[in-house]
């Protein structure tokens, strides 16, 4: 297949995930409920920050999560134990999720006893940050041991977030990691990207991206 | 776009691209060079591991290096500071390698004077081992901050590589990792895969790596 043809049936796959991601983002409006597509290399740590944000908010926000995996439901249970409903979609090796997917599930999840949704994407910096969800915002997560030229090699998704979570801070000073250089490059990127250096392990620096996720439920008039 | 067409297509770009791995193969099999595809997620230490190889067998192993990123040459700037030739291919987006840029590149490298070839993948744990590159053997490699599941969420490549190098085991006791876990799904897997938990930072670990490539390279009677 030559490569004019490829770029064509690419951008075919690409407009008819367009329309399953409206639908969804109609969907989510209508209910004034605010959507983070959560995406990151594999074991990055966002289920472990997701876990940790549930039972941090509890009381204060009501979290539902979708999670993306190329096979098992490890992630989902890691959920459930926090109490929040949660949802595993399978994508069979495929390396990201779609709109359509999600759409599936979307209305599995009691949405009218929610005030967030988490989508939590097949752990991959490339793919999913070109397949739009419906969702109201990209949420990046670079973690310290994967290497602060992150941004700087994988731009797409930078470009796209409106947060980036620089996970795993207890790890600085075990690995090398120039938190200036990670957060200049995700800056030059997307000068509006908000930067929050978090440890989900330990809690450090939770509750800045705790403060912007109440910020956005409000801002949705719930 | 419907699935059914969307199979179809895919079935094309994977026909086409065996294709070049044939031609790529080929070439290779005439030099009598082995060449590894090492493919991981970001940020799991390819280049780290391939510069401390290479340093390492000076003198026993002749390596050249192909890196392929999205974006940047920073890669392979890494790798001619080991005074090994490396070529860096840019896929301006694309999530893997393809057999076509690998051999647009192969004859590049001075392959009558090198004993074997590594091709460092686009960090992604999901796509580039669906793509065939026309290579001896995939080296799988998994990291010890990324957690002991990888294995079991994204089966696909460790059911098709040879080896598997578990890095940074320098950091085990600092985070969670369980190395049996990660060891028996691997071997469920895929029963003969080799497994070499390795620290190509304090260098643990990578001699019998070494002896795996020297068994390689002697196996093609060179």
């Amino acid at each position: 297949m030559d490569s004019v043809r490829k770029v064509k049936v690419e951008k075919k796959i690409l407009i008819a995930n367009e329309e399953y991601a409206c639908k969804n983002r109609d969907f989510l409006a209508k209910r004034k409920i605010p959507c983070l597509n959560v995406i990151s290399s594999p074991g990055s740590g966002k289920t472990t920050i997701l876990a940790r944000t549930i039972r941090e908010l509890r009381g204060k926000i009501r979290i539902g999560v979708i999670e993306g995996d190329v096979r098992t439901d490890i992630d989902a249970q890691r959920i459930r134990t926090t109490g929040a409903p949660a949802i595993q979609i399978n994508t069979d090796g495929a390396c990201h999720l779609s709109a359509a997917q999600v759409g599936d599930v979307l209305q599995k999840l009691p949405v009218d006893e929610l005030d967030l949704i988490f989508i939590e994407n097949v752990g991959n910096l490339v793919c999913p940050s070109a397949f739009d969800l419906g969702e109201t915002a990209k949420v990046a997560v670079v973690s310290i041991p994967e290497g602060d030229d992150k941004p700087a090699k994988y731009p797409a998704l930078f470009a796209r977030a409106q947060a980036l979570l620089v996970n795993k801070v207890d790890l600085l000073g075990v690995v090398d990691f120039d938190m200036d250089r990670a957060g200049a490059d995700a800056l030059k990127l997307n000068r509006n990207i908000r930067i929050f250096p978090i440890s989900a392990k330990t809690g450090v620096g939770m509750s800045r991206w705790y403060d912007w996720l109440e910020a956005l439920t409000n801002r949705r008039g719930r």
